[in-house]
This record gives structure tokens, C-alpha cells and sequence, in this order.
């Protein structure tokens, strides 16, 4: 099976580092050279190219590791094999698929992906195999998806490392990602736009200040994006954030030690459960 | 020098780990005869003690690593050499102080610390000198220290291993400790009780939600007593923490791009500062 990861970026490139020995015959798509010299220089693919036109009309499986606009521009500039699946790793994918699924041709079936495993930073130096090892992953089942082939990215995600498949609607996807992707970037932002700046903050932190904040380092593009085209389910999940920090400003406003308690309890044994 | 850490815990089992090989005679204090074996076994201490009578008197420096309301029991309970020093590992300093220096002989010195290094889990199995390693330390000055006293502390952090340290007084500690610690557990705990638990939120979730979350997982007592007795600070820092999340939030209801991402700069520059 012919597999070409178009975008060696960082999620990109984790992709072709996955499947390295695990017997798919794999390819990349990069406009940058250096990205596809390393990949076929570690092993990663047997071949790069930057003209996807010389690869993609006989891949069986293309995943577009690119930004959403990017991939939209892929789908539409390219011409894909009859019969093979499309993919993609856009974070959020209700908006995105509305406008993807209308560009692809009936003989191509498109399923979206989201493989719950980042990093900070970009580029395939920073890509690693290791990150997808006991992550989560979505496949985004929609109404032109054949269970068979959504059985096959099920499994294709046990390949890659995953620990946990689950299957779902986009709109679901995109309500639960926006409680546990897209509020916890909120927070990090507001954390650390927060700081009077009166110390020299950085000589007064622990793990805890830098955990919370570590994606307050956000690709300011990109996210806009995903936040603005997945507002509903963002606000909902904003508002319920307050509500319960609301709860603990008035209990410590209150010296009212109780509520505190029976909220760290709560958190802790919710955040155990995990 | 002889040196006694009272409470091989996380923490205290951390200060004798880092403390091996560095020409300190290092002794240890503990209910649990188990861990002053183990340490003992490390090569970490000279030798363990479950009545601290039988060190205290005879040691020039005493880290106490309990919890606060312990630490005060400790000073009661307890005859410290003329002329040594006493040392504690509390969060919060203001209100703390206040008890401890009360407390204290005239011929025994008080130097409050805050090693900016923790861990989730608790016990000296869990303690590290690798926690120290590139942390901040803080060593809390107040009017009864001796210039000398305070360079000395300043020498032993730097032998533990820590990067940099600050000395401050108790309330500006308080103040920064109240925005780089305190307001990340009240955000953690807030987090992690918004959850609707519609799904089984831990297959949907990435490292981003995991580091936000960790110190959701908090102990009751110490916390409660800790945020409620630097409250004013803690509520000041939180209402900062509510204008940015405001800005942010009204930016997605208003569709407003420019808002966004002009705040996704600002926490991203502040980051890379860190």
C-alpha cells in the first residue's frame, strides 16, 4: 500500500517516523528539499518530492499534514488516485470538512483525522514517533464513509502507536476539542498576557507556571482560525470555566474553607481518573 | 557543618539527595523509620533519627520540610543550638512568618526558603536532586537577619543545585508566588471541575490538557490553608486572570480577528521570554 504524507512538518513528519518499518511503502510531499532529504536520509520514505503530481495520482492513502487553508488548496489543485482515501489532521472539523468534502471528486472518500499529539515547535527535527506512543486519536466519521474504510484508519492508528482509537461525528469532535484543546490555549494566553510584569517573573516560577503556560506560544494564524470557526462550542466551554473559577474566587473571598476543599477534592479525584 | 532536613517527604528527601557528596554531614528526621532507612542506605544521611531531640540540639542548620501548621509544632516542641540556623519550605511566608518568628529564641536565626521545585506525588521514593537542577529558589529576608546569614543561604541553594536565587521579603513573596503558583492550582482546579463529562474526556485529550490539569490534583488541607492566608493577593492576581480571559472571549463572540491573534502575539512574546 502506497502512503504519501504531504507536509513533513511536525506532525507530518512524526507520520513517516510512525511508520518507519511497519510494511507501508511510504512517500513524501514537501516544498521545502531539506525536509525530504532527512526523511529519506533517516529511513522515512523511500522517496520526496516537491511536484505532488508525480506521486499522488498513485497513492493509495494521502494525509495532508498543512494548515486548513493549505489543504483545501491541495484538494483542489490535485488529482487523486480512484478509490484511495484522503486524510488530513486540521484541529477542528465541522467548518473544515463542510468546505473539503464539496471539493473532493465521488471516487475519492475523504476521512478526517486528529491525532491528539503536538508539539511547541515546528519542523521535522522536532518531529518524533515517540509522541504518538499512548496518545489519542479521532477518526471523523461522516455519511460518505464506508465502514470498512473506517475500520482501516482504526487500524492504521494502531500502526502509528496510538493507544486509543475513538470514532466520531465532527460536530462532536469539535465540541469535546473545544473543552480539551481549545479552553486549555485559552487559558494559557490569559495566564500569561495576565502578569503585571512588576518581578522579573521568570526567576519566580516552578513546573507549574511553566506546564500551564507552554502553549501560551501560539501560532497566532492558525488559531484564530480554529477558534473563530468553532465559536459556539469554544464560548459554551469558556463559560463553564468561569462558572467554576467563579466558585472558587467567592469561596476564598468568603475565608469559605469548605467549598474550597470539596472543589480540590472534586478536581482531584476527576484529574486520578484521567 | 552538621545539617538536620526534618521530614524526608518529597521535598525534605529531595534536600538530602542533593545534598550527597557536596561536604555537608547531613542528618535526617522522620516519623517513618522506613524512610530514614532508605535514605540512610542512599548514602544521604549520616544516620536517622525518630526523636529529633537527640540531633536538634547539636545542629547548625535545620530545614524544616513539614507542613506549615507542623512546622510550628516543631518549633515548640523543640531546643535549637544557640547560634544555628532555622530553616523552613512553606509556600507562603506573610502570615506564616508572623507565627514562626514568635516562636524563636533570641540566639537562634530564622530564614524562611521557597525551593521553587515540586512534585505531584508525594513521599522520598518521588524525591530527586534532578528537581533542583535549573530551578529557582527564593530565600525570604526579613529584619532579624544577618547580612552573613542570608549570603550563606544564598551559597547553600547554589550547592543544592538550584539556578537562580532571589532574595525578597515575605510580602513580596507572597505577592509574586500568589500569580506563578497559587493562581495556576485555583486555574488547574477550575479546569477540571468545568468538565461536563458528556465524554470520556480522557480519550480526547492531549498533552496540552494534561499539563493544564496536573496540579488539579491538589491536597485539601495544605491549600486551602495556603491560598486563604494570602487571600488578598490570590484575588488580585485571579481578577487579572478574569480581564485577559474576558478580552479573549468577547474577541471570539465579536468575531474579532485582530483582538486574537494581536493577544496570541503578546502571550507568545511573553513566553519566549520566560
Amino acid at each position: 500500500m502506497k502512503i504519501t504524507v504531504v507536509g513533513l512538518g511536525v506532525i507530518g513528519g512524526s507520520f513517516v517516523k510512525a511508520l518507519k518499518g511497519k510494511g507501508y511503502e511510504v512517500y513524501g510531499v514537501d516544498i521545502n528539499q531539506e525536509s525530504l532529504h532527512d526523511a529519506k536520509r533517516d529511513g522515512c520514505i523511500i522517496e520526496g518530492y516537491t511536484d505532488p503530481s508525480e506521486i499522488i495520482p498513485q497513492t493509495d492513502l494521502t494525509i495532508i499534514a498543512l494548515y486548513p487553508s493549505l489543504v483545501l488548496d491541495f484538494l483542489k489543485n490535485n488529482t487523486f488516485k480512484p478509490g484511495s482515501i484522503v486524510s488530513d489532521a486540521v484541529g477542528i472539523k465541522s467548518y473544515f470538512l463542510k468546505q473539503a468534502l464539496e471539493l473532493m471528486p465521488e471516487d475519492v472518500e475523504y476521512i478526517s483525522v486528529h491525532p491528539m499529539a503536538g508539539r511547541e515547535k515546528k519542523g521535522y527535527e522536532y518531529a518524533s514517533a515517540e509522541v504518538f506512543k499512548d496518545a489519542n486519536f479521532i477518526v471523523v466519521q461522516t455519511s460518505i464513509n464506508k465502514p470498512q474504510s473506517i475500520a482501516f484508519m482504526e487500524g492504521f492508528a494502531h500502526d502509528l502507536g496510538f493507544h486509543s482509537v475513538k470514532i466520531m461525528s465532527p460536530i462532536d469532535h469539535d465540541e469535546i476539542i473545544a473543552f480539551t484543546s481549545q479552553l486549555p490555549h485559552t487559558i494559557a494566553v490569559a495566564l500569561m498576557n495576565s502578569d503585571t510584569q512588576k518581578y522579573d517573573t521568570g526567576k519566580y516560577i516552578g513546573d507549574s507556571f511553566r506546564d500551564l503556560t507552554r502553549i501560551a506560544n501560539i501560532n497566532e494564524d492558525l488559531w484564530t482560525e480554529l477558534f473563530l470557526n468553532n465559536k459556539e462550542h469554544l464560548l459554551e466551554a469558556m463559560t463553564h470555566f468561569e462558572t467554576q473559577f467563579d466558585i472558587l474566587k467567592k469561596a476564598i473571598k468568603n475565608d469559605d474553607a469548605d467549598t474550597l476543599k470539596k472543589k480540590f477534592r472534586e478536581s482531584s479525584k476527576r484529574r486520578e481518573n484521567l
